[in-house]
């Protein structure tokens, strides 16, 4: 049934809204996901330690790991400065985020979409020879506006490949996508092929997006071990898809993902010790379907 | 795209794991779930009080709701004793129990699946003129044996039926299933009509099960108001899909179940009150996709 890629993206939005933790614990948790198989992870995030004070230390993430052979160190980078810093640091790839929704635009980054997407072929410069995966915030909609059109949503994927993007991942930020508006929004960009979704999962809809996303034959998924994360900008956005979820859930379909259920699951106490709580996921607490109780 | 019928098995099943409440506190809770157009209620289960306290007081929860214009008042019966029981209480329609896993059936009533199906006969008859749905437990696995046969879990239901059943509900009481094991059930059952399923959250696959069994054209769900319970014979079994987990959904893709989601997020703080704890339902906590923040 064919091979999705999975960029676990924990140790960025699983850890952005929580008590700030140390460069070393983060890299241990990064180590534990590498351990399971995950080939790209992102890692830190370049952005101000003021706003996001779980995320700094990032460059010291990045020379911390060091090249991890085979596995793709992503940085989130908020601006061209942000990007001139992951480059400097040594990452593999980069994630810039724009909103496809003006009300989160103006939450988030305090600019219009408009501004935003002028401002990524500075990023991308800045870049240099890293790949950039544009990731658009809200897509799916969000609790401050109504509906958004899926053309209006594709519109600002598209530019975002004409600034010089390599890749676009289409984010469900608040989780309000079900799987009608991703058939809408694969509908308006015209290829599932290529296209990456990052779910969140506020109302229970994370893995059912999913599922239709697979159907679709969109091979591209963001998630976070343990199910953990949400914007620090936006109150409720809810934890993202748990890795776990997601592979257990390929696994039974004999989708291949490359990740070890077994080991990932090893990483859960791991993200826990780092947190201080517990992780939302569910297959974490109850373990795989194929686990037997005797 | 449809309709489906859902039977709200909060007042039983939700409830049947919770410190044990009072019959008047439930029958509120009923009262509620009728004013969101819930038609089809498993109000009470006629089993021993000693072997679960919270269903205690069956006759007067059914004796206290009263006839009620356009609903159907369900009882579930472990033997043809509480069937007796379920008749002359005045209830609309009975559910009875058979398991597809040997080591469930064991455990739940110390008796084999044979056995188990040999009683059904005596207890249909004692139903007498009440509709009997035989809900067929562990239908998709367990996690005390490997993988079931979807032929024999399809026998198991189908000799329900010649014992005079009048519908077969599939039931995922651990939460083992994911969309493959639907698939293949229905293929060995012949059929997608007329068939119900009744899914718990254990691993958080009941959506994305509802999502493919809506797919395959199943129309008939068991859920339960904000997510509540879990077999209490089966530890760590997780709650139902919740109810307005699938009315979301529902309401999300077109297909009506006659049921107000907002006017069900009411009946939530209900049973909050009553269980005394956080309902696990996601859109209970957040809110449905279409709520504006602002």
């Amino acid at each position: 049934m064919g091979t999705v890629t999975i960029r676990e993206v924990g140790p960025r939005d699983g850890l952005q809204s929580e008590h700030p933790t140390d460069v070393s614990g983060r890299i241990n948790l990064i180590r534990a996901l590498v351990e399971a198989g995950c080939k790209d992870i992102e890692v830190c995030s370049f952005v101000s330690p003021q706003a996001v004070p779980a995320m700094a230390g990032a460059a010291d993430v990045v020379a911390g790991l060091g090249r991890l052979e085979g596995v793709r160190r992503w940085a989130l980078v908020p601006n061209a400065r942000g990007a001139a810093l992951a480059l400097e640091s040594g990452v593999d790839a980069v994630t810039a985020t724009v909103s496809a929704s003006e009300s989160y635009s103006q939450k988030n980054t305090h600019r219009s979409i408009a501004e935003t997407v002028q401002e990524l072929p500075s990023i991308i410069g800045a870049a240099g020879r890293l790949p950039v995966d544009v990731v658009v915030s809200c897509a799916f909609g969000s609790p401050w506006e109504p509906e958004l059109d899926a053309d209006d949503v594709a519109a600002v994927g598209r530019s975002a490949l004409e600034a010089g993007a390599t890749a676009v991942t289409f984010a469900d930020t608040t989780g309000t996508a079900l799987p009608d508006r991703l058939e809408r929004l694969i509908e308006a960009w015209g290829t599932a092929k290529g296209v990456g979704v990052h779910l969140h999962d506020t109302r229970g809809t994370a893995l059912v997006n999913a599922y239709r996303a697979l159907q679709l034959g969109i091979d591209r998924f963001d998630t976070a071990v343990g199910g953990l994360g949400g914007s620090p900008f936006a109150a409720g956005a809810g934890g993202n898809l748990a890795t776990e979820d997601l592979v257990h859930l390929c696994d039974g379909m004999g989708i291949v993902t490359g990740i070890d259920l077994e080991r990932l699951l090893d990483a859960i106490p791991v993200v826990e010790g780092l947190v201080g709580h517990e992780a939302p996921g569910r297959v974490a607490r109850h373990g795989p379907r194929t686990r037997r109780a005797d």
